[in-house]
């Protein structure tokens, strides 16, 4: 295969394993049902990923990643609002991949080599929010009582809230107009 | 045994299960665990609840209650601040125990009993927050832009993003100036 080949069929997986992963769980998502998501034999999806847990973890990643870019360009209550629509659409059983989330998480804290590649995940998503707030107070839009760091700690708060709602299954409420308040918390207050 | 007996030995047990469900989590905390951590017989901890599902339950309300009252008096936001002082000082291994609840509120949500007392549980928290935010906006001290419902909503979600961060067991970094934030996101501004 051609390293865009590789790529393609990579991508394929992910996706796949994805949905497989937010609808019947981590420990639900065996490698049968895994099979029959992707379309592949075992052989075929562990020539790409190592084993279940690498493949999660990839899963991951390529969401984190998307997730940097986001919140690079339009900052994380994009990312958060993005999460409120798709969730509200149940598009891509959004409920279902943060309770994943959330459930892998807390199995796996115990493993130190998931504990840091989850933690990296974690870290990448901060640094691109505090670039991104930086930037902002540099524009003179952000508040300029609060350290740059404590408001980026407190978006995170927000997001960290709003996963764990949606991925509880509890409706979205008032959330949109919530995080008008979380979105207004951070900016310089209007003259 | 009086009442009076009768309730000191069901407080006894739930502070005893607490502690064995926060350091085992909930499948973890097998019977022969909460025998050691009670010090009493299955027969007599399941004289009082009549399973360990039940017990968890018990135990949460019990802490549920505990929240409300402060909540009434003080608001959400000191139940945050206490949450993240008893988490920095590893008192009753807070970390361990909002570990244990969300392990199990993402377990058992496809239990409908065990999903309506969590859901009655989180409802009376949110009440109290409502009546509190309510007084508060009639005592003059709360923004006025925003409904109290939507005030009500965001800080729930910041308890939320709180729950998942201590749980995860990441460390408190910024937080008690994050609550700041937070709290001063609901109040008006000074003149």
């Amino acid at each position: 295969m051609s390293q865009d080949q590789l790529y393609a069929r990579r991508h394929e997986i992910l996706t796949a394993a994805r949905a497989c992963f937010a609808r019947f769980g981590y420990g639900g998502a065996t490698v049968r049902r895994l099979e029959e998501a992707t379309g592949m034999s075992r052989g075929a999806i562990f020539h790409h990923f190592r084993d279940k847990e690498h493949l999660f973890l990839a899963v991951a990643e390529d969401d984190a990643a998307t997730m940097v870019e986001t919140v690079a360009r339009n900052g994380l209550v994009q990312v958060m609002r993005d999460l409120l629509d798709r969730a509200g659409n149940s598009e891509g059983d959004t409920a279902g991949w943060l309770g994943t989330q959330l459930e892998v998480s807390h199995r796996l804290r115990t493993d130190p080599a998931f504990a840091k590649r989850w933690a990296q995940r974690s870290a990448a998503i901060a640094d691109a929010t505090r670039e991104r707030l930086q930037r902002q107070r540099e524009a003179g839009v952000l508040r300029e009582d609060v350290p740059v760091e404590v408001l980026t700690q407190f978006l995170e708060l927000a997001y960290d809230g709003l996963v764990l709602h949606l991925a509880t299954g509890r409706p979205a409420g008032e959330l949109a107009r919530v995080l008008d308040v979380v979105e207004g918390a951070v900016r310089k207050p209007a003259a």
